[in-house]
């Protein structure tokens, strides 16, 4: 039962578990942030991992790396973090600030590539070396899994599938370009899309609080009272998602493809339209062997998957 | 400068050839075929690589090991192709013949899966661990080496990049499918579109003799006198094939991409198209450092990249 320690800095979280070869939380800490330096966050990730390590007693001696999970784009050259939107970071080094309290070596990853090596060593792909997931939250985005490592691309921009272009010059998307899958099919968007029809008049039974907007939830709930404008976004956003994970099948031919997400998990409507939409799209020879399946490990899989990459995996 | 043997199997044609470890075409052997069984193509492969070895004489002995880039589908997992439909083939078994005859292990890979090995070992993206061959020829398809590997997928059936969808439900494709990249740009889908425009009495300065299609080229010379037909023919391909390769660059982060294939290098206009699109969509991180190249090898990086796979690359 040899343990890691990984870590997992969301927007408003900071977290570190100890977890055993299988993928079972041994010991958690966890801080609420509210963003800051590089420096402040160091200090909120290494007083979890302390926590943990004091939780741990003895055990703790032989763990001498650790992995991180991080929402945001890591240069895999030089460990810098170059995009963190929900951090407000550009181009910081964490890393070395976090090295120097840590006093050990850490290994970064983007969340969802952590995510994703997380579910392939101990969840929903576990035995799999391509696996690939597919998340769909407030935002778009995935993890690679090629050759049972984590594919990071030549800078660690791999796995942008968000922002993989759907309609050309078409909506614009919080990315600054235009035409993104995440303009179209993340729950921020969603909603705005929704708000932007009812603002227009559009006819629905969506009722919504002045001020706000109607939520990815909202929508399915009225989607499945018959609700066209509902129907239309959530069918909309769920053909556009299953195209493009159809399309990284038939490029990639996986083993797995593993859907996970607030919004996707959130919407059986959002969920059935997505793999109804891969399995007539992805090309034949690759879809013949596919595993569909939902992510298991839910928030625990960037822990999950960090203390893999502590461990080298 | 060690020797290894590369094979090429189109088809028309077959081929052998001994290259040197930077690429270069030491002796060569080539038979032309009309198609046949896996067995009659094993005596005609065989048949190249005995009068290559015989052309080495004594620095043949070392080599005891094949490699083979195959127009077709190649299972990973026991070698069989599982569909090469220029030979007419269904899962057949050419290794099995092949090495009886050649008394010695044949890799196998796809034929633009060897070519984009070539490349990154000896052409146009040498030095680079990440590249992507796009090709658009009579077909449309791709060949990914990541991490410095051909990236097969788990049954070997990655890189079909021209049956991802553009279009979904479209117009149908060679492959039975509806919608494919190339059902639009591929060389003989071109000449089909154009064909199908003029039976339908679209004005167009193109001649075509009775029972013939425009091809690919004389799209382009009608183009370049400004015919609206061929002109939106060559544009449509061009966006799609851009927007899909900037979707590639945006989900995998690759280092180069190499461009190849007889349509796209035989018509200015698409190949300048092809990269304004790819420029317009690629996720803004991943284009930063791209470096988007010609492929150098012509027909013999397959070879190329095949004597590569012999060496365990």
């Amino acid at each position: 039962m040899a343990l890691a320690i990984g870590m997992d800095l969301g927007g408003t979280n900071a977290r570190a578990a100890a977890v055993d070869d299988r993928g079972r939380l041994v010991r958690v800490a966890k801080r609420a942030h509210a963003g800051g330096t590089p420096e402040q966050i160091a200090d909120a990730l290494a007083a979890c991992v302390d926590e943990v390590r004091a939780g741990l007693g003895s055990e703790a001696s032989s763990i001498d790396r650790y992995g991180l999970g991080v929402a945001g784009q890591v240069d895999s050259r030089t460990g810098r973090i170059l995009v963190a939107p929900q951090l407000h970071w550009r181009d910081v080094n964490l890393r070395v600030p976090l090295e120097a309290r840590l006093g050990a070596p850490v290994l970064l990853a983007n969340d969802l590539a952590a995510a994703a090596l997380g579910e392939a060593r101990c969840g929903a792909a576990r035995g799999h070396e391509d696996a690939i997931l597919v998340f769909v939250g407030s935002g778009v985005g995935s993890g690679l899994i090629l050759g049972g490592r984590i594919h990071r691309g030549v800078r660690g921009f791999a796995g942008e599938f968000g922002h993989t272009k759907v309609r050309p010059g078409g909506r614009l998307c919080n990315c600054g370009e235009r035409g993104c899958l995440e303009a179209y099919a993340g729950g921020h968007q969603l909603s705005s899309r929704a708000a932007e029809a009812m603002a227009e008049g559009r006819a629905t039974i969506l009722q919504v609080p002045a001020g706000l907007r109607p939520t990815p939830a909202m929508l399915d709930a009225a989607a499945a009272k018959g609700d066209a404008l509902s129907i239309e976004l959530l069918d909309d956003a769920a053909e556009l998602v299953g195209v493009a994970s159809a399309n990284l099948v038939t490029e990639l031919n996986p083993a797995v493809l593993v859907f996970g997400g607030g919004v996707l998990n959130g919407s059986k409507r959002m969920r059935e339209g997505i793999e109804a939409a891969l399995r007539v799209n992805a090309g034949r020879g690759a879809l013949s062997d596919l595993l569909v399946v939902d992510a298991v490990l839910g928030d625990d899989a960037g822990v999950i998957g960090a203390a893999s990459l502590a461990r080298g995996e």
